[in-house]
């Protein structure tokens, strides 16, 4: 039997030359939406609403009469009540309640891949990196890995990702993508110390979020398997 | 003093977020434009005029009687008397000539540039990598390394070769981005053995060309400073 294919997409202004219809896509955007996606929904959220803009964020937040968050530039975006990072969503907080969530990459990433007619769409991060491994290889799909990068540049927390997921799945995959082999290779430098990998290497994102005093949000968002769910993408929410 | 700028462009598909305009653009396309284009050059071709369109190859060629060159989907174009493989251009058969040159990807990325305003567009390979390297070092201007890509996909090849120039260079620039740390650590797992690299990690090119019996031309194109000149885009051509 053949295997399925495996593909790494490095930035939204590539995801044009990958077919997303019969894959499975794993929207992959680290440093912070899908770690935060996934702490959430690890601590109960009942589900969380990505929206692509603050204003629809807004508004649904009004409607719906629930927490609206998101981050632009790496900082609460105005008018929002909550940020980006895990750590304002514990149990204690989030349990039950619906999080409508919009963010500078990520959520617009996943939107892009619904406009573009994927059918099923699951969020990926090192918190929650076995379950989507695990998914992927149970599945069988097609699987395209998207990164969100940062405003359309290719980013390193991201590629490191699917660097993780491609190290631990590729031999049951077809990987006929450059782009996969180096992620590949760049996660075999860095496992084992991504945080100082990041530092060394001077991701940009990394200087971004030390300039806003989120050292701890780094170190969280590289710890493998601490909010270890599987999001997915239906009736307009994420759920797991 | 302010350190120059220095940017890494995987793919033709990403060179819309980068200012070409105020920067030195290195045009890469390792297998096999750019070595070529270098190889000819350096064999003493009077100048090199990259077209990006097959119909546009063979009207000037016509017009101008000089030679045709190029490939699409790695084959010599229907229409064109000769291929994209430095063996073709051997001093005893380009020297003195003008050849007119067309190819899938690095042609193309080159008018890319220049549609987008670039001023300055020089063209870098593994042949030509001291020349590349050495030309950045002392012009101190702003540089974007803008890699070709196979159809916009990213490639391992163009990425490897940006990433010994950072190798080189990146203590003399300012490099606030992850595509360029991303080929400068793949780079760094690659020297000493480009060709090993590629096969072990399944480049997709390697493939393609192996497929077509040319593995010595990867080998070649893979050969540091064979042909180690300046190419330099100036009224509409290339020379040296």
């Amino acid at each position: 039997m053949n295997k399925p294919t495996l593909y790494t997409c490095l930035s939204p202004s590539l995801l044009h030359l990958y077919d997303v219809r019969e894959c499975v896509v794993v929207v992959i955007d680290v440093l912070r939406a899908t770690s935060t996606i996934a702490t959430a929904l690890f601590n109960g959220a009942k589900s969380i609403i990505p929206v692509d803009t603050v204003e629809k964020c807004i508004k649904l937040g009004k409607d719906m009469e629930c927490i609206t968050a998101g981050e632009r530039d790496g900082k609460v975006a105005e008018g929002l009540q909550y940020g980006n990072s895990s750590f304002e969503y514990p149990r204690s907080f989030i349990e039950g309640k619906i999080l409508i969530l919009t963010t500078t990459n990520g959520t617009k990433l996943l939107h892009m891949a619904l406009n573009k007619g994927a059918t099923e769409i699951i969020t990926g991060s090192f918190l929650n990196q076995s379950a989507v491994s695990d998914h992927l290889l149970q599945t069988k799909r097609n699987v395209i890995l998207a990164c969100a990068g940062w405003k359309d540049k290719v980013n390193m927390e991201d590629t490191l990702f699917a660097g993780a997921v491609i190290s631990k799945i590729k031999n049951h995959f077809t990987v006929n993508c450059d782009a996969s082999q180096i992620a590949g290779c760049l996660y075999d430098n860095a496992k084992g110390n991504l945080y100082e990998f990041l530092k060394v290497n001077d991701a940009s994102h990394y200087h971004r979020l030390i300039n806003f005093g989120l050292e701890q949000d780094i170190r969280h968002c590289l710890t493998e398997d601490l909010a270890n769910v599987l999001p997915y993408y239906v009736d307009e929410r994420l759920v797991i």
